[in-house]
């Protein structure tokens, strides 16, 4: 069996990160889902928001039975070990991504050389796509439908109506 | 009539963004130079001095009389057809300025379709020039008459010298 | 009256430099399409046999009328100023035609300084094309179909039958 | 089963092109070594001489049984139909090789949406290495023991002593 | 006498840090590893804390007696100056680096041109290597012995053991 | 005694190859200047008249005492090695640049430990200059007299007015 551990902050979920997913499904026999808690960047939705939002985000997927959704703090590569996953699969749209994806998949390696990271591109429609740029037009007012599933675009809505504590 | 529209921080206005509106006038029959609010940036100016710091940086540019300053909070592209302004303009220095700038281009134009971007280039020897790096020189008591006009000059000494709310 | 220039190869015209043409037109009122001889490069068709592919290619392009389509040999520039063209246009897909745009807009603007280079993104999904590609697919018996022009389409497989000189 | 192609020129192939097939046999049951004809590059070694190199190369690797030479002209993604392979394998080491690459396989999957590419990192110490360098270095008289294999090493010497047609 | 200036946050030094510093030392008579203050970027360690794991981590150094660890607070080139140093020292690893690093050099040089900027690279296997990524690790219990000298290591234990105020 | 070595094709030596001599002769008691062959590249001027030129241009630049032109074939740190410089020189403009420059820094580096690559960088005003650029200018009738040292317009124009064998 072949598992692979499908990384992020997913803050929220995009329809890119979706169509990475759905990718990884060709080639993997399993795809964990990992929210990463990641408190140093402020998210938006809490980790187990997060997590909630992707499962919902999954359930019409084709293959989703094979996903499964999973959370962790401390090194990725860690919990790759404990999920068995032997791949970690990271998105690639631009240069900039690329150079710190690069970095931080020749560290994992040093941390653990039995773990590889694999890039896969998004369809070329979503290069422009990220968290932040939607969490962006949410937050200014535009309409967000085209860029996350139909559970993260009201989750930023409710999200975002209501005061930041 | 060409109208265009130049937004930014202008956090503050550098002899680089008069450089790239100078340029734009010789394309365009007006050209707004429009303020962003962007709070989540922190900016060392309120939006109010930056507009009254672009107001004063033009009075001596020529072609200034087809200049106007504006200011915006929410979605650019929402701005700009309030202003009736079919192009947006955005000055290129560097690769990683690029990636940023074509991300946010296409989004942009995937939010309003009939609303494009063109890029430009400013004097070569404003490559190394940004507002961040004008104000990182002007907190360490550098000299930064060369990177901005006079009035931007002023509002830095008057503005550093008094302790930060 | 405002001219724009947009030089090029065009060995041969692709949807992408359509895609670029058509939004120079919502800018400008005249374009020049100019095809450059570019002996050094060997091209596949004659600087002839691109010119009346353009002719061909922009004639169901809505604002043609406004469109000519010329040919230059010696520096851009010179031609640019015969033209009356006080603007050059580009087209900017990736990093590394960003890099060298750059380079040449800035010789050409030290060439003479009156004359502006601005750059326009063609559709995210035109990010990977480009005239060299097409004529690999084309050679290797691919369907070009979705990439370049009819007109293209068929000189590409007339010139691709024939052995070359 | 899951079949992967990894095409290249392999001219000649190299310790990194070794390490990154390594890294794909663990996640593929299959591995097509596919090398490309590629007249127009004036390879060194013909197609022949170079899936010959192939062979001896992979020899002693651990997975070798997995793995299976081949080579092809025309288009690579008629040619991982053939061989059932709906998986393309790329190496990347510098951003230069990202975005070439990156439009590569936007090319490909528009040709045929249902292979996909994937990128690998080779190990950090084979960043600088590429065929193209190991020939320049080999034809100026320096060692190539550390960046390819053996028969590769032999066959550049062999080569190169002798005039070429 | 050739004197050069290595500044930087060093928060803490790595082991990437020490390779550019030896590098230096063979091109210049003696080297000021130069602490900026850095208020801005809310470094990990104090400036005096980083002073003395400087000081602590050249010890064994070979050239070390021709190294002097500084610290500075306003424009690095005022600081090279006092220092009598005409060469400031910067290590390169990756894209996003050097745009950044140029365009800080070309400030610096605009600044004060008698002072020049040279790039050097770290060895390989330290392309991936970075202070904030040695901190994450950290923060998350990995192991960073590989990657900074051991007096950092120790150093970065003790104080993410204790709270942050 | 500290010297070392600027490799190049120098095709012919341009006003920037210039500047950065210059910048490296504050640093180094003595600076080669190495022309390289460079057969591959179909160079337009002959190894010997690049060192003539080379020869000529340095005449008036002030420390052209201490600058020896040399010219060599085959590996450049075994030419390095025979003159005695343990550090080689490079000029960075442009990101395109910096990779290839990073990729030869590392190679050579693999070759001789001893033997390290520093990068310089040139006047702003020098970004877009290239050698290839210039011919490409001459070529086409265009004045370069503002980049190129006077002896190296007069070689180009006799030069480019003769057919080439």
């Amino acid at each position: 069996m072949r598992r692979a551990i499908y990384p992020g902050s997913f803050d929220p979920i995009t329809n890119g990160h979706l169509d990475i997913l759905s990718r990884a499904l060709r080639i993997f026999d399993e795809v964990v889902l990992a929210v990463a808690r990641n408190e140093n960047k402020a998210p938006l939705f809490t980790q187990e928001e997060r997590v909630a939002l992707n499962l919902a985000a999954i359930r019409d997927l084709p293959g989703h039975e094979r996903v499964r959704v999973g959370c962790f703090h401390g090194l990725l590569v860690d919990y790759a070990l404990t999920e068995q996953a032997a791949t970690i699969i990271r998105g690639l749209r631009a240069v900039s991504d690329f150079e710190f994806e690069l970095q931080l998949a020749l560290m994992n390696r040093k941390l653990r050389s039995d773990i590889d990271t694999i890039f896969l591109m998004p369809k070329d429609n979503y290069t422009y796509l990220s968290s932040s740029l939607v969490k962006e037009i949410a937050r200014l007012g535009g309409d967000v439908a085209d860029f996350v599933p139909p559970c993260a675009q009201q989750a930023l809505q409710t999200k975002l109506r209501q005061p930041r504590p």
